[in-house]
């Protein structure tokens, strides 16, 4: 684990509301770390409603499965969840038979802390790939977290969920459904294995709005799109990937609606704010990414389509040669064409435009003829780095972030297991 | 450009003979660096074939868009070359009309210092992209260079073509032809910007055999596919791919049957020697990829197909979670599977074995459980590292060659361009 924190996290840390329906607590397990928290419960109120985005490995983590299973079984309406067990430090992934009895136990675990049935239980495990993940750690832990939840914890919860991550990340929001005000708190954990191929990394909404768990499910895919699925710290997809949405449904008693589609025009405001969450959640991602210096914002418009767009945008956020210039300082447009060019997308050398934080560097398939390199360094010191490309063929447009690639990156992964 | 030399680099550097019908020089036009060669002039005897394959870059560079135009006209049997011009510290890429403007003056200044048709001269450029590349520095250069070009000169040309290389690299064969000997000789440079999608980065391969230029396209084309396409640094795909073959044919002189179709039985063992010496070049390729300390051999086996276990392999070989574990010594099999799964491809986590230089550590979707971490910690300490993974799936095999990923690759990328 890196001990400095990033220079790139956020400056003001959100005071964290409470959710009426929602106590958390968290406690040190032994799971692998030490003198740190790495368990998190998350006890829900009956009748709270789940949905679910998780990774596209084919080699998906046992909790990951585990959670699946709970969402699939059933009418879409009645999805419902009690508790959310999370543990950092070993991710349960690759760990074969032993893994999916290990969601099992923890799973019982955790329904006996709380009285209610195993399958309530959502869980998400983030650190150590292969290593089995002893679930007897969590006997007694458990019981006696559900013995002391509280309200207020949100804090807490995002720190024992970080692995590589350098600071805790939580995002909040209020806003009106109907006439009652309602809130939506989420956290999430990067920092590394991160590439969007559905949510990536581990991140937890919840909310207090009374949404049926059809109408979560749609806000939540909708809402990953732009949000997580357009974060890459590494184009390196992890197989935990996990975002779980919770709806207690309390704010009923204060008069707000309840919605049973996603289409319901009294979701507008709260869809919204719920798509606002996730994208803070997924900048903070990109912010802490691990070893980053900068955060890398890769707008690409002009292209035949969103998705084309998107496509183009990844390989640039992807490519190591783009990731270590900026990291270098250098506003090397030569190494974005090449990305643009690599990316097996439509796109005309002759009509492509680069722009480095709003300096034009490349214009019609050369070197901006106002070129000023002197300018253009100087905008590349900046902790954020803007790279747009214009593509110049159609409406297509799209924005991804990532980071910049440093040695520290290289020092973190090269001896995080060992 | 990196002072010190790859300690994978070869230390049996091989004497290169002298190809009948090839002659070469090499002079400091100052392109870009100081007090080095950056400039190869080949001349090649009337009646030399020429083949080709490129970059499928989008935005391929003016010298790939070039040598693209030679090769399409008239009949393939008649693609004929009489020189090839290479330079090293500017890419002539993303230069737009300048770009084009560039290539045909140097291929006239070329034309004219040999006495031919600038049709008939191949030109390639490696380095920066973006920066117009000034043709006027050839000019006088390439006459003089055509006045003192000589047969032997093999290392001098090779390492004139250097970018970031550390090390000259050069391969050689002698094969017979019938009842003739013929000859291949074969330079590349490297080493970053380095993924396969067709011939990547520069490389040339001269032979005196009489063959064909269809049938020279045709080897060139089934040769690639397991030996340069097969190899990656960075995952990123150079605007620049060039990978040239010539034929002069002057080994007709001592009996060597003149060959049109690649399918001639009699091409068995020249086809062979062929692809050894684009193997040999790619593996070189690989051993000097920027900061790399580690050669790294990818093998995918029990695919349900050869490619698939391309894809598979490629998703190993292109995450910088594997890279930078290897880096670390660290047989971090846990990343190996999330590249699995993160491949997209048919893999089924509980058939999953992975080996690391033959030691097992993992075997059907688990850890081995006689798995020896002291025991696999000495053998990541070797220079090559072999990952082996098994799907048991199907009979797909496939095998992908390249490096760590090194603080040296950060280095050295973060200020190349500066």
């Amino acid at each position: 684990m890196s001990t400095t924190v990033s220079p790139l996290a956020p400056t003001d840390v959100p005071s964290m509301p409470e959710i009426a329906g929602v106590r958390l607590a968290t406690a040190e397990a032994g799971i692998r770390y030490k003198g740190r928290t790495d368990v998190l419960l998350a006890v829900l109120d009956q009748g709270t409603t789940v949905a679910g985005v998780f990774t596209q490995s084919k080699c998906a983590s046992a909790p990951v499965e585990w959670c699946r299973e709970r969402l699939k079984g059933g009418s879409a309406k009645e999805r419902l969840a009690r508790a959310l067990v999370v543990n950092s430090g070993n991710a349960n992934a690759f760990t074969g038979k032993t893994g999916r009895k290990s969601t099992r136990m923890t799973a019982d675990i955790a329904a006996k802390a709380i009285g209610c049935k195993a399958a309530d239980v959502f869980l998400a495990s983030t650190g150590v790939i292969g290593e089995p993940l002893d679930a007897g750690k969590f006997d007694g832990v458990l019981d006696e977290l559900s013995q002391r939840v509280t309200p207020d914890d949100w804090m807490g919860a995002a720190r024992a969920i970080m692995t590589t991550d350098t600071f805790p990340k939580v995002a909040t929001a209020t806003v009106k459904l109907g006439k009652a005000k309602v809130t939506i708190n989420g956290m999430a954990k990067g920092a590394g294995m991160i590439a969007p191929d559905m949510a990536t990394m581990l991140a937890f909404v919840f909310t207090d709005a009374p949404i049926a768990a059809a109408a979560l499910q749609s806000l939540l895919k909708t809402g990953v799109e732009d949000t997580f699925n357009a974060v890459t710290i590494d184009g390196d997809t992890s197989t935990s990937d996990t975002l779980l949405a919770f709806a207690t449904g309390a704010a009923a008693a204060n008069g707000a609606p309840k919605i049973s589609r996603a289409s319901d025009p009294r979701l507008k405001a709260f869809s919204k704010a719920f798509s606002g969450v996730l994208a803070d959640l997924a900048e903070q991602v990109a912010r802490d990414g691990e070893g980053a210096r900068k955060l890398v914002e890769i707008i690409v418009e002009g292209a035949v389509s969103k998705a084309s767009a998107r496509t183009i945008a990844m390989s640039i956020a992807n490519s190591p040669l783009v990731k270590t210039a900026v990291a270098g300082e250098d506003a090397n447009w030569g190494r974005v064409v090449m990305a643009v060019g690599k990316a097996g997308e439509p796109a005309d050398r002759d009509k492509l435009s680069i722009w480095f934080n709003g300096i034009r560097v490349a214009t019609r398939g050369a070197r901006d003829p106002s070129y000023d390199e002197t300018e253009v360094s100087e905008a590349m010191k900046q902790p954020r780095i803007q790279i747009k490309v214009a593509l110049g063929l159609g409406k297509g447009r799209d924005r991804v972030l990532t980071c910049d690639l440093t040695k520290e990156y290289v020092a973190i992964n090269g001896d995080y297991r060992s």
